[in-house]
């Protein structure tokens, strides 16, 4: 099973089209990140206030939109994170609808709702150059790959 | 037990000065409004889109800021809502660290972070005037108030 | 004049009940406390991430909504300071819809859609204790009300 | 010259990173989009809230992040769309500082902050199916593009 983030829709993240505001799918998924790397004990506070003068900004993102959220909607966000190079991985999201409790596994092959990505390169604070990923990030990326694969 | 809303404050939340922006604070209390409707099966988005010509307006809204909170802390909603004339009601909202894990009940009675209010008048969308709260709201004040009655 | 806020409501301030969102209303009233910092020469990032080591965190907030707002209004914020103590000070907003160009001037009385309040406490950040506000701030505070004072 | 969006960063556009929030650039962008808009006097309220039985949702957006941004940076969004298809179009924007007042033009040619991109699609709302562009965007589409055609 991969990593996934569960959330209802609330209503500060609609418009007066009565569906979910584009932007606010990349905070959902940046929500999703944030949990999944509370996952493996990073200091969520230490992390994206860049305390150990080491910041991994969004460098790039990207999102495709299938059908419209609407306030009360369950979904599910899976996340893949993937290492790019010496200093930057992406992360991939599926939003798709939770499945209803008492459904068939088959119903987790939904078509998916919305689609994004985002892209982090890390970098050192005080030289103001990419970094190599610290161990903490490395080792995260690893473990919630890890936690997709299938168990024999 | 009253209606809580449990909840981890995500980096968005957050400003340059490192601390949950204070508009945000009642956008976590609108929330926990919305969890508590959806407890008596009012539907989210038919609610709040106001299919039925009924709106819920807030009219009014109050909060005192105690203590900052920051990226990643996990914070109770307490919500207590009270009926106030034919067509109105309040919501209180008390917002503490949530509790942790194995410790005694009495760290329950921590010193709050913050205190919100918000107060709401039923209205006809068609007549433009105010109107009696709905048979749904009325019972979810009552549900919401039983829950936190002492139990002999 | 007072000092006077101008901004066209945006899309993503809006929610699916078709009107601004509550909560956004006190993010516009914060928005013309920026612009009225900047009128003397404060600068905002420095200020608002307390790069001097005081902080002026919002204690308590209010707001009465009393018509509701909508994806390309354009709204005028009046904004009034007025120190309350040494420490503190608190800002009224009063949110009124733009008088239109060319219209009589007796149009500007029209009935407010929204007013609100914040109040303010100057804090210093080493000693986690209340400081007198600053040089800075208390001149901020005259230079509005100037603003607003008849010429003979 | 092409059509610009000025505006100054807000703090609650910003993070516990101090910079602006990744999506709320995005914000930033449709903000640029509504004002466009409104230059050809399409009606936002009714264009966005799809009074018209016509939609005209974002399916894709992507962004390019090179530098922060802060609160209090003057910055200026230039937008270009550009039709795709009968039904489709999709905008560019480009972010950058404002030229400073007094400046040499060649100031303006400056290295931008960010870019992006919002792909639009035209729908039928009863269908549910893509229709053509209405006569209103294809004009639209038509001004913007002629502002920023060099004038012989």
């Amino acid at each position: 099973m991969p990593f996934v983030y569960d959330r209802v829709i609330r209503f500060h993240e609609t418009d007066a089209a009565g569906v979910v505001y584009f932007a606010r799918l990349l905070v959902l998924c940046h929500e999703a990140y944030e949990a999944a790397l509370a996952t493996v004990n990073i200091d969520l506070q230490a992390f994206f206030s860049e305390a150990g003068g080491v910041a991994v900004p969004i460098v790039h993102t990207e999102a495709d939109f299938y059908q419209p959220l609407r306030c009360g909607d369950a979904i599910a966000v899976i996340l893949v994170p993937k290492r790019l190079s010496l200093h930057s991985f992406e992360i991939t999201y599926t939003i798709s609808s939770q499945p209803l409790a008492g459904n068939p596994p088959d119903k987790t092959s939904q078509k998916p709702l919305a689609w994004a990505l985002t892209r982090h390169v890390c970098t050192n604070l005080r030289s103001r150059r990419r970094q190599p990923l610290t161990p903490d990030l490395v080792d995260w990326i690893e473990a919630v790959n890890a936690l997709a694969e299938p168990v024999d």
